[in-house]
């Protein structure tokens, strides 16, 4: 009688059902087995659920959810040398193609080979048994646990932001956003010795949150009515308030945008210094208005940050292992495997209080 | 008897005159006096001329016009080690403050002090005198002439171009535009080892000229009606189908928008391989609908330029004197000094053959 | 009556004595008088006091010394713009001629005409008043005394060792040498982020004294006879101890030399990991035997790393202001300016308690 | 009846012979199967053949001979896209583990677990059939023969040395040798755009070969007695004296050290300007004495290079194609398979008028 595998199962928009599956095989001799343990819910899980596509990634077939987990390895491939039977995991949930110009040149992140756990035809971690190659899973020091383990995923996506900006030590940091990735930005940056570190939000318990977290300071931006105010307009001023009320001089030396909303790019783009870095992380609309010249004659540095490269999740591990980074404080609600669905209700209802929703894997 | 300085001076918005100036004076023991020979006329020159203004920089009091330039030394200042009187010289047109943190960082291009010619409301080049920073005047090689010099401007600005985008022999560059910038972009990737120089132009000469120019391709935007097409996907298939004319592979390493239209912007975008570069160094529109999307997942990194910093003008002078580069090429027509207001309206026309428009200085 | 300018005064090698000189002038507008108050005494110093030259710099006619100061404004030139009379300063001693192509690019601490303090033929800070560029001067914030203020010098060096290693947050960090240099070295990138940092030195007590102060751990080398043994290999074998006894993998991501001892250079090299960084900071003898073929295969990137650039002054009072480095801890002795024969003596006498000694200034 | 696969193997030093060995097979889907055309003699085939060893690697069972090497593609795995059947194609020698960090992160040349053509343990190109990854072959345009596909590995060198230089266009590069891997990078150097490319041997064949294919200059070493005089300041007088006869001003931008000779080394480190690029491309002995003060005190960026990465091949590919560089021109002597002895004692005995020595496959 062979072992059981539950899952949960998005089988088509709206219509996830818990199915048991077959315990997967290892692909070959570099991939290792995982009982996973905990799995972070993201904003990507839910927009599949509800709208069953992501740019190109359509959902054409049933996908396993979840891709943001930590377990236990159960069975390691011949060739798998960097963990072991026992060890506990982060999990880095895309493994790429390696033989694209990409993986070869070290920016794997841009694979377009890469099976990345739950993303269209791919199945996700929200299964007791997860395979993965061997080489992105990352042993947890002892005294983490698999909630941290879970975490080093948003972990790692702030980390990847803040080498995407060639962060360095002394520079003032703006960030757009202050729900996970944007608070753990914040706490990325001042781990790296910034000497300034502001948050953004239109959320008064985000805001607070990411005062308590990291941030040096934040800003709460009011909705006010900007009836008759050219929209731009209200955004440079937003930007210009932001550099006036913290003192950031000319302008922060590094903006990191992690909203994708209009408004906080634009503002972004205006409140960092000539010669200053913008990375845009968050995403939202395809296209937006955004003030091109002020980006020219500022010589301002605008790069565009996804997913994670070499070193992300090994930072992330040191970084929540040293106790730099607490990132089990965004947890807001826990859930068993079984109440998965109603973890996803709450996720996407979005209420002020919720940060970070977590499940726990099948035992 | 005073020796005479005659000056072409804008004396207000659509108002230009002959003057009969002083003689201007060396400010300090740093400075030269230089007999002007060659002016160039730049687009911005035009602007103030019939609007008065371009950014923050207003039209206030009269100022001479003229900034690509070059002439004779005719007095040094005590501390002048580079150039001595005699020499033919080349004018780099802003000298910065040399004290606040960009220059005494190397960005002097982002001093906010900076003298620059023609810029309200420091006085240009085009008069018989004119004062200048020692360390910001090039001496040519004897076989340079002073139209030669006088073009070091625009070719700075293309080597500054290709600098901000950090260009790396072996690699694709699209250009945007076959303006005066534009083809000199061109042939500076030429120069520096580009396998691939495309470039990309609405009129008929100026892709004709490219192409003989520098460009190992150049690409004709036709005037479409693309009535009910959404303008952005329009550029879209616009960048798509010149990626693939010209066998760019996944987009081009470089893109240099040399424009500032807001259709080319986005063909720029959409033209540009994962984890490449992008120079915005044209400028129209303040603010423009931007595939920030497409930015972010592609990992652009996106970059603007302005005027020129260190090695630019030298550079300018290197490579005309190699001959790897020839801008006389781009001179569609001459005028005397005395012509000078005749030479504006030509520019201001615009028309198809008119590319680069010089007037020689009083004798 | 003039005012006085007591001075303490190297008139020739091993030769000093204390003049009453006149009280400086400014030089030009852009000048600043600072009355100095605090003087640290750098190895430099003493070198010039009892050699009379360091590399091309010679003692041709006596020169004031010390160059680690702080002090209040008196007087401000017309155009400086960044301080005002009665700011207490931290002074950066070296001020570049601002025309040349290393201070246009941004490499100021390249250029061949800086008038640097105590460095021949340039009188240094050890006297009541010092004129010096109001840009080279950085204002304390209130909470730093003026022991904080010169002791921004030497966090000023490590903070351009650190930037030329292109640090960053989550890299292992060697540093060869237990002295200021060295510890502030060590606490430079804890503050920006490094996830290990040793130090290394012959001295126990420095060794001590930089576990206290920042490193993560020391080694502390022992004299050992290596009679019969390689030079080369000792070197080999101390610094694979030190990477087998930190756990520092394949090696450190960043060494930084600050010793110029022979024995630690070979060992640095021989301790960083392929493709890592290694900085030369620290000067002994002009050549030395070198493991190039390792430098060679492991690709590293071999920098050397000289005075300080834009940002590293600013950058160190930061440091300071926020607590983040607390350089008062270096000072194991304190003397009177009438004692600063006195001081030199016991800096010359380099004993193992002896780490950094500060004169105070004439009232 | 298989088909044979004769082969000419290194059986131990000084020890060769030919043998039929069994046609080999792909190892997994992504492998490719080639026909070897023709195959370049590199000195480190020399060297194992005569000495057994180079560094770690160390003959201990008989390898097969050979990396530099074109061939046609006869059998291609089912995973492999980029070459088919019949294509003619460069074969890039090592194949990385694609697991390790350094794989993971793009410096694939720096992974452990390389299996590197004619590197103990693993055979060489030099017999009829050579298995390899699919995307470490790179297609050949029409109009180039199998003598260029086997020269693009010497050429890939020259890319990968000018890349780790970050080699930018209207610099002045002086390059130690003139051997084969010295005038290539004088060529590419050339191609992208370096204002000024110099070339140092001791033979005059050499520098008269190299003046002819690209360099701008070349000066040969004089043998003479320098007895007495200091070997450093020797190499020192060296270097200033070549940065005077060609006006590298300050000394050369970028200096590419191709030899590994100890006063090459020397007087590279002293023709470099400060804030200059050196590159460490030739080995030699282990240790040399070194100029660390003067790396240290000029700001230097001394870098290792070691084989190649991503894109060199492909860079070779087209610089070759496009005609930028012509290396046949670097074939003095061809040979058969059968005399590959003979073409072996010929490179081993070095002489003037030897630069590069290929083989034909067996037919």
């Amino acid at each position: 009688m062979s072992e059981i595998n539950p899952a949960f199962v998005l089988q088509s928009i709206k219509n996830v059902s818990f199915e048991n599956r077959e315990v997967p095989k290892l692909r070959d001799e570099w991939d290792v087995r995982v009982h996973i343990e905990q799995t972070g819910i993201c904003g990507s899980d839910v927009h599949y659920w509800q709208r069953g596509r992501i740019g190109d990634f359509i959902l054409e077939s049933p996908i396993v959810l979840g891709h943001e987990s930590s377990g236990t390895v159960v069975e390691v491939g011949s060739k798998v040398k960097n963990v072991r039977v026992g060890d506990r995991v982060a999990i880095e949930p895309g493994v790429p193609c390696r033989h694209c110009n990409f993986c070869r040149s070290g920016s794997y992140n841009l694979c377009a080979d890469t099976v990345f756990a739950a993303t269209p035809p791919w199945d996700g971690t929200l299964q007791k048994y997860y395979i993965v190659a061997g080489d992105y899973c990352y042993p947890l020091p002892a005294h983490l646990n698999a909630e941290d383990g879970a975490l080093c995923e948003p972990v790692a996506v702030a980390v990847q932001i803040c080498k995407v900006a060639e962060l360095k030590g002394g520079q003032t940091v703006l960030v757009l956003g202050c729900g996970p990735i944007g608070v753990l930005c914040q706490a990325v940056a001042k781990a790296y010795g910034a000497s300034k570190v502001i948050g953004v939000d239109l959320s008064k318990s985000r805001c607070e949150f990411a005062k308590d977290f990291a941030a040096d300071g934040v800003h709460l931006v009011e909705k006010s009515s900007n009836e008759g105010v050219d929209p731009v307009d209200a955004s440079r001023a937003l930007g210009e308030k932001i550099v006036k009320e913290f003192g950031l001089g000319e302008g922060a030396d590094v903006v990191l945008e992690c909203t994708g909303a209009e408004p906080c790019i634009q503002a972004g783009i205006f409140a960092a210094r000539k010669g200053g870095t913008y990375v845009q992380a968050g995403m939202g609309k395809e296209n937006v208005v955004f003030p091109i010249t002020t980006a020219c004659i500022r010589a301002l540095n605008i790069k565009g940050s996804i997913r994670y490269s070499i070193g992300c999740y090994p930072e992330a591990v040191a970084l929540i292992g040293s106790g730099k980074i607490n990132p089990s404080k965004l947890i807001t609600h826990r859930f068993q495997f079984e109440q998965a669905e109603e973890a996803f209700e709450l996720v996407k209802a979005g209420g002020e209080n919720t940060l970070k929703v977590i499940i726990q894997g099948v035992k």
